[in-house]
This record gives C-alpha cells, structure tokens and sequence, in this order.
C-alpha cells in the first residue's frame, strides 16, 4: 500500500463515522479502514459481515442515519414475506441490504475472497478509500455469559445484549493470517497514525488485534497509535461497552479503556467531558488530550478526524 | 394418498390456471396437483423452482395476474441494489419472491426435501390442496438449440427462447424418483381423473413424464388420462409452445400436441376454436371433445375445471 499515512481499525457505527471523518480529511489513497469481521455470520446461506457494511453504508452516504445501522430508505418485504413462511426475522435484513449480502455470498462461493469482494463493493459503491476486512478467514466473536456461551449475533441481537457478560474468544482468529496489504501499510514509509476508533474495545477491536502477527506489527511501527475512547461521561455512545465492562468488573471509563490498550496503544483521546481523567491516563505512561468526540453529524466527524490526525502528527514529530 | 380422485400435472402459468380452478371445483383432499420442477435452477445461490412457484403463488391468490409470473404487488429493490453491485438482473428476483427461495434453499441446506418444503409453503400460503414437486431429486431441462445446448433459464429468460430449438433433455430424470406420494395417489382406488393441464408439453409435461416409472404408472390406472391443449386456434396462449412445435417440424394444431400425447392419454381437450380438429383426434384413438378452454378470469378456471372433471368422470363410466 503506497501513500498510506493513516490506518484506522473500525468496528461498526461508531468506528464508521470516525472512518467517514478520516476519509474527508485525508487524501483517498492515504487512507487504510480495517474492519472487524469477527461479527459476521452464516444467516439463511447469506454469509453477512455487519461491521464491513456499516463501513462501506457509510462512507457511500447509504447508511441510515436515525437507525444507525442498515441502508437508508430500506424496505423490509422480503424478511416480511419470509417471517409469513416461517423464516426467522430477528435478524432485521431489509430489501436492499439483502442484496449486498447475496452478491458477497455468491462471490464467495465463486472463490474470491472476502478483501477481493469488498473491494468490488467499493468501487460499486463510489467509495475511493480501501476498506479492507481485517483477514479473509473465518473468525467469530463468542460471548461468555453467565448463561453459557452464545454466538455473537445471537447475543447482540437474538438476545439484545441481556445475558450478563463472562468474556469472549475469538474462534479462528489464531488460525487467522493478517491481510497482505496491511502487512504493507504497516511498513509504508509514509505511515504517519494508527487509530483506534471508537468502537467497542472487546468485540470490535480486540478481535482484530487477536489475529496472529497484529500487535508485534503495531509494536514494531514508529507511527503513533491512538485510542479514541467510545466512553463519554461513563456511557457508552452507542452499544453495549459501558455494560460489558461494568459485567466484566471495570469501571465503565476512559480510564479503564486507556488502562486495556496501555501495552500496546502509544496515545488516547477522551472527551472534553472525561478531562478529568486526562491526567490519570498519562500516568498510564500514554500521552492523553481531552476533545469533543461526540459526533452527531458529518460536521462532528470531519473535526473529530482532524483533530485526531493533527494530535497524531503532533505525537510523531 | 387417501381420497385422492384427481391427478393434475402442471408447468407454470398456463397450467396453474386450470390448478387453480380444479382446487374451486374439488374437496381440497381429492386434488394432488404434481409440479414440473425441470425448470429449477440454481442462482446467486437460491433454489428457484418457477413453476412450483407459479402453482403456489395463484393457488394462494399472492400471483401477480398481468404480468403472468412474479407477486402481486411485488417490490424489487434486492435486484436493483444487486445489479449496482454488479450483479446479474436478468432473473427477475422480486423480494418477496426472493424471501421465498431463501427459505426453500436454506430448508433444502438443512436436509429437507423439496417436497417437505413445498409443503411447508402451502400450509404457510394457506393452500389446503397437495402440491407435490414431480420428484424431490435435481432434474435439469437443456435445451438444444442451433447454437449448442443451453440451460432451462438461459434459453427460456436470458435469451428469451429467441435461439431456435432442435430438442430437450432432462438432466438427472433417469436417476429420479417418483414421489411416493405420486405412486400412492395412482393407486387411489378413488382416483377418477388424470389431467394435464394445458402446459407446454416439451418442457412442463415431458420432463415429467421423463421420471423412470411414471408413463408405466400412467399407463396401468384405469382412470382416463386427459390432456388440454395448450394451443389455441395455432397458437400458445402465453409461451414458447407453438414456437417450438414450429422449429421441431411439426404444425402448430391441437392435433400435433395430441398425437404427442397419443400414446399415453385417453382424450383431448382442444379449444371450442379448434372444434374442426376433432374428427382428426378422435381417428388417433383418443377420445376428443371441444369447450372453451381460454382462461382470463378466475371464473373461465372454475368453468373448464369444472368442464374436464365432467368429461374425466363421463369417460370413467
């Protein structure tokens, strides 16, 4: 990957509007977005990658912004149909959203792999950016609860996140080999930020840092890496953070999200509503700076990417 | 099969037409109605089986009654966002036809058959009769054409059945099984009537007829065997059936299409139109009569069902 300045590791919601914000302040070819693919899952025969979606939706302006997940202007008559004849509509797949996922079963199928695919979704889509998944094999999140283990997508969604938390495990992820091109991100000598966006620090980052290779690769680079807290005033934005960590027996903070990605982050954002624990996170030894990270609209993101770009620069001078 | 006293075999439109009638003449238990499903194709990794979809979709009142195939009131968003994704739009997939492809393929994925599905979506529709797919094994209709063999729907949708056509076989007919329950049904002691519906005789009824055993078990009852003729005054009322009798060498009459089915059948149905081809029949030995036989409305499906039943029941005496 020529030109890559900035890499970003993206989740679903949250990481997608940070990664929309980045992919307006950065040139196109500078800009690396990995996603985590540990939430995917086999629904119907359609092999559906929710994090990859929410990411490509997003940066194309398909993404509906009231719901926060899914295609705007969706329609829902295939799964209405299909609920009439039994099928299982917890999973809410609408019209256009369907689509995506037969196209990228079929091309699976066919024998292309998962990047190969998303790139073709791309340049579908208009997206000039590569969004790249974070391995082309199989890995799935599993949910420890208190209730046993459960796949990700039915706790996330069969179960709406109720089951009390116990830990996860990425199933296939050390059997998993990093991406070639972010392999060669990693080493581009243009290579000027690594971001963590705001996305859930145990089911959306986590699982991309499990991947054999990935944190001695982010270890060995020079580049900062920066942690973008999706903690506000003890609250998750959106999702379930805030309640894992309070099942998992952390404070649901910045601080105890600094304190997870202190052996491997070099710096980490807060809001300007947790700079009181500015001070406690540089003691971690990260470099810390409190600034507005809620991001309601494109506006919001375009200056929460600057500001994250610029304080990356400032950390690598 | 307990009460069964007719026997109906059906292609698609013009065929489900008169299904549709026999299920208002007759006891919901006295009908089996047994699906061309040589037709049935693969795509994007969907089972599609047109013309069991066809019967269902009008025996349970969803068929869109211009356009001849499809939903009524059908949506195609899937195919849309498909085809700006690059996939193929030639099938047209509408979503709530689609809901249903899903939910046969992933219920055949899961090992049932397709005649467990197909009942499945019959008590799903509220369909009381039973419809039965010919055999639950994979036959394949190719077409042979001046310009090589071709698949079902790529002659049939892709190339609109413009290539001229030199023949037909039926992939993996010799290695099919009937439906016991078919076999069950030619033993009723009830079993009074055979029909074949006025589908096309070359691809609907023949790949049926094609399944190892069922021209013996036709041959063996003693009820009359009846066909109607799809051709009307020289012409097929909707498909390629005259098309075809044309490029095969034979002339477009009713009494070509009855002397296709002579060896097999006990009478003929042709259109009033046609009354002057009766004579002709009745000289290849089968028993022949003319009645209207044009379906437009639900009210022409009750009368010519109601018409052959009568026929059948006066040949049987």
């Amino acid at each position: 990957m020529k030109n890559i300045s900035t890499i970003a590791f993206s989740g679903g919601v949250g990481g997608a509007k940070l990664a929309l914000g980045l992919a307006r302040a950065l040139p196109p070819d500078e800009l690396l977005i990995v996603a985590n693919t540990a939430d995917d899952f086999d629904h119907l025969g359609l092999h559906i990658c929710p994090d990859l979606d929410t990411i490509t939706y997003t940066l194309s302006g398909r993404a509906n912004r009231s719901q926060g997940w899914g295609v705007e202007g969706e329609t829902w008559n295939c799964l209405e149909a299909l609920y009439e004849l039994g099928g299982p509509n917890w999973f809410r797949l609408g019209d256009r959203d369907i689509a995506t996922h037969l196209y990228r079963t079929q091309r699976l199928r066919e024998g292309a792999r998962l990047s190969e695919v998303t790139a073709e979704i791309c340049v579908a889509f208009g997206i000039a950016q590569r969004v790249l998944p974070m391995c082309d094999d199989p890995v799935s999140t599993i949910v420890g609860t208190a209730e046993g283990e459960l796949p990700f997508q039915d706790y996330f969604v069969r179960h709406r996140c109720e089951p009390r938390v116990t830990g996860f495990r990425f199933a296939g992820a050390d059997r998993a080999t990093m991406h070639p091109e972010l392999g060669a991100a990693f080493d581009s000598p243009d290579l000027r930020a690594v971001i963590f966006c705001p996305s859930n620090p145990f089911i959306s980052i986590a699982p991309m840092l499990a991947i054999p290779g990935m944190t001695e690769a982010l270890l060995s680079i020079r580049a900062p890496i920066v942690a973008v807290s999706p903690i506000i005033g003890g609250k998750a934005v959106k999702g379930p953070a805030a309640k894992m960590m309070s099942e998992l027996g952390l404070p649901t903070t910045s601080l105890s999200v600094a304190k997870h990605y202190s052996d491997l982050a070099t710096a980490f954002i807060v809001d300007e509503m947790d700079s009181d624990e500015v001070a406690c996170i540089r003691e971690l030894g990260l470099a810390c700076e409190a600034m507005p990270t809620l991001m309601n609209n494109d506006d919001d993101k375009l200056r929460l990417a600057r500001s994250v770009i610029t304080y990356c620069h400032d950390l690598s001078r």
